[in-house]
């Protein structure tokens, strides 16, 4: 009776075919049938679920990169950072959103050839009927497009870091555009897209190469073509250390990058509508934030070991390595492997960030040991635990993203060089760039510089 | 044989009528039903769902409101605004459960007349069965109050930026409880409770003129009555710039925002339980973030042109004019609709700050240009991708819940003004908010001033 | 025909048997199953989910108490502070996994006895088989480990803001290992791992004691044995007021530790598969936002009437303890009464505050008051709207919890006081442990001190 009350109220179109006529055979097909649409119908909204709560959690890195380069730069840069941080977000969304998407995905509904993928991401229609759902076995359009932007307009943020508090924001964000755009999409559609990449059996689950040290790369590029801060390197020798404004805001950021890497790993399984889809998804948070707790820590450690004193951006950015390391196989390890794996990640940090410095590559938050050098570990490490992995086959798609981003990345950082100008003036450096290019302090009543 | 170990455990009351009885016929029927029953269940659980996260997304915004708001006024004033901000949304939530929940949706479980209205909210019974839920079609009492309470406190959100640095306390948060607890819920009901408005036609999905530009007229009123902070504009025409004390926490509250606008337009669509729910809650995800970066460029490049030089305070409320501006109709824009439709609220509130100083009306955040005249904006430009939309129609809505908003906070400002005083003396004001008023400096150790 | 289509897609192992050579009766008998078999499989993964994204609200508490007790403390600790947070999430994230998590639940997959429960945390395999999941009827033990392991990782957060400004580095992180890799697990394992208190009747939804006050009584014991900061109480029992250097962000803190309280108290319904849990879920919101709505405004009025000026941090810490107080019992009261019980948690704060340094316990972010006392007042306050509960089992637990809790701990104080000397010197911490400890100071351009 109960059930009565319910049924008309369930009634959907795609449920329930009229019973009366029904012969008894037919009834048990069609029952059949029922339960097969409900679960699919079940495993589409679940899939596209993960997709959206992913996205929102990977959109708010966006944030987390924006206050933990803010809270390391000189606070007379730090307007300027947080300008470049909204406004490289802004335009990855855009990039991606006309040409990035359908550029990286060119065989999922461009089937005009490789130059038909240049074309505007369309949704699916208001509404959208089952049969006019591009792929029911995966998710809605629109919840797939939101996710893989954020990992998009994440390898900008991991740009704006390294190459802080002396680019000029014109030509940064030019770069931005051909990077969220072009670059990065046609990278990641190798591995993600169906590419060569991805028939070799290259295996870089979320992207400690595909975003993290791609990102890298085209931070060093940028970096070495626009060299260090006026006053950072002495001739002698001597390295200025230039302190981060606001470590608790920093501190922060990197609690958001931490928070947000749920989403980017755990939503990097793409399906959370069956039972070992959903613990898989859990392995992968239980696995992503222990790898985190292992890079701090060994941060902390090391770092201590090496100064006597604890240094807390070293542990920020040994976290920080812990999850990139993790992030190109965060399903198959062990919670003991995955802590390891993060620590690993953390002790390279620690032992890369002062060695950058000799080389005189001036990367203000690290964001080069922590997304290039710990992303090349976490995708070397994939074989440790996964099976269906080999390093050579790690190695070659390592360097293929490596090669290609490096030398895309510097090809445009050259041409806007030569064009645009990159480099702010020394004198405008020394003022900070929010007197000089902004005119609006970040603090006003508070900094003595 | 596996089905065989899961039957017993799924066997949930309202799914397993006893089988062994059960003729050939009945058979089929009690198996379509069990289908039936277990979508129902399923949708419901999924709209609730939606409910509870675009909830706490939403909630995010009383912080995201609070950063901004905080990071934009002086330091001298910036504990007072962290107070206001928090006791307005523990107000807005009593004011709401006793009176405006209910007041809100008239016709939904109260059945006594207009009047019957004023009653707390009652939530569903602890362990609810099928029987008893409200409303088996939609979602949980309890998943809907949350969701449509963090609604109504943002409206008090959007004023507390606006009169800030020279309110008194208590007689805001008196407007507060008067405003969460009736001026918006009356209003509100007219569209959402299923009233006059709502019978019109008129169409704002999650509320550009519902809620944002309510909480703008509300602004407005309060500004108007309470008069500009002391030394903001002088008798020769000159306007004194008082720049916000921490840029990097406003540019928190923004990203905050934009991420709680996730919950708030894809919670709008109020299901995610079938295919095309989540299909377009999907939709709404990638509008909402699509506008909101269009807004954020439109202002960072029309402020430039303007001014020469980017201006961090104009790019963030761009984008939260974005925001307001999809707010209306984030389901039909195609993706470059929505940029375009963002692009234009940014446009506005570059346009629209400078000319409230002309008009000597203080607004210390600029949440008139963003939550009323992006607001404004958002609802006209329904029409143009909502077919279902008239200009007319939205013209009438737009006009109808400005005049009542506007008057109804006017007539109450004025009452507050006459009865408690609602203006800091402009001894005070020089002293800052936080000595004269709290006792308790914002940043005891760092602040100049 | 359009069902046809999608018959194949959703062809799960699971879920079609061959039908063809069915017969009639086998047939309906296997339409049954397969709805069973269904409905089995989505109650597993909205249960997983929930422990996923309660999961991820609760880690963000960590970010919470970090920006809390960042704020409140001095510029000069607060690099310090930060570090102490990071490092102790991290610690308890290796210490739960290798030890906590099955000490807690010895009865759950390891039989061999109390001590067999030593031993680390295993996950499900990879793509586990309905067959090998741990607890079909529950949730993955993957989603289950996260989610209990933020809230151990709670009780250390509480410990750390009482015992700042004045603690060792290394000796607190050996307290916060011991803490919650045993002390922690064993007591919670009484209530929630099926131990005597759990057979007692001992109620206690979310951990008003067991999370709560039992990291109270773990901070008071460490305050007692440590001391008050340096020239906190003077010979002639004059109190030197220390404030808190940023409440902008100890402000955030909160509004996140609020955030957080959504998943703390949401996620421990422990389920969301079914209608009834759903809306059990959304009540539990519904209270959890009230009650910290009811704790800010008492204490917000409160100290008003006391001090004549509203004060900041009582608001913080009066919602905090509304949300302490209504853990114990999120479920059962209507919305008047989680108000009445979080206003009774806010008055409790205001009034022991004072009381704590009449006493000289030098509690640096009010911890004590916020968890331990609230924490106290909502365990006792169950049977006012839980009929299940009964006043003398409640004391009894909360004694057993607070006896073994302040015992244990005040014995790894004593020896770690005794091995490795706990308290930084006066000089030092006159210096601020920032620099005398770290080498890095937080706000190096800002701070006057």
């Amino acid at each position: 009776m109960q059930l009565k009350k319910t049924l008309p109220l369930a009634a959907s179109a795609i449920l329930l075919p009229s019973l009366a006529l029904a012969q008894e055979a037919e009834g048990v097909v069609e029952a059949m049938e029922a339960v097969a649409a409900l679960n699919t119908e079940m495993v589409f909204i679940m899939n596209s679920l993960l997709f959206l709560v992913g996205g929102f959690l990977v959109f708010f890195m966006a944030a987390g990169f924006c206050m933990l380069e803010t809270g390391l730069v000189r606070s007379k840069n730090a307007t300027m950072q947080a300008t470049k941080n909204v406004a490289l977000f802004s335009l990855a969304t855009i990039a991606y959103f006309l040409v990035g998407f359908n550029l990286m995905y060119p065989g999922d509904w461009v089937l005009e050839g490789w130059l038909g993928g240049i074309a505007p991401t369309v949704l699916e229609p208001v509404g959208v009927a089952l049969e006019d759902v591009g792929d029911i076995e995966y998710a809605s359009v629109g919840s797939d497009f939101i996710f893989q932007l954020m990992f998009c307009a994440a390898v900008a943020s991991i740009v704006s870091g390294a190459v802080a508090e002396r680019i000029k924001l014109w030509p940064f964000l030019v770069f931005v555009v051909i990077l969220t755009g072009i670059i990065y999409p046609i990278q990641a559609s190798w591995s993600w897209g169906g590419g060569f990449l991805d028939e070799m059996g290259f295996s870089d689950f979320a992207g400690s190469s595909i975003v993290h040290a791609a990102g890298g790369w085209a931070a060093l590029a940028g970096v070495i073509v626009l060299g260090a801060r006026y006053g950072k390197y002495g001739k002698d020798g001597r390295v200025t250390v230039m302190p981060g404004s606001n470590l608790p805001l920093a501190t922060l950021g990197m609690f958001i990058l931490w928070l947000g890497w749920f989403g980017f790993n755990g939503g990097s399984q793409l399906a959370m509508g069956t039972i070992s889809d959903v613990a898989d998804v859990s392995r992968i948070f239980a696995n992503t934030n222990t790898a985190a707790a292992g890079g701090a820590i060994a941060a902390l450690i090391l770092s201590t070991v090496l100064y006597k004193k604890p240094d807390l951006t070293m542990v920020l950015n040994g976290a920080l390595a812990g999850l990139v390391s993790i992030t190109a196989e965060p399903l198959t390890p062990s919670l003991g492997a995955a802590t390891l794996i993060g620590a690993v990640g953390g002790v390279i940090v620690v032992l890369t960030i002062p060695l950058l410095d000799k080389l005189k590559i001036d990367d203000v938050v690290g964001a080069i040991p922590v997304h290039l050098f710990a992303g090349l570990w976490g995708t070397m490490a994939v074989p440790l635990t996964n099976s269906d992995a080999s390093f050579v086959t790690q190695f070659m798609g390592m360097a293929a993203i490596g090669i290609f981003m490096f030398s895309a990345s510097l090809v445009v950082w050259l041409i806007l060089k030569a064009v645009m100008g990159i480099r702010v003036s020394d004198e405008d450096q020394v003022t900070g760039l929010d007197k000089s290019d902004m005119g609006m302090e970040a603090y006003p009543e508070f900094s003595n510089s």
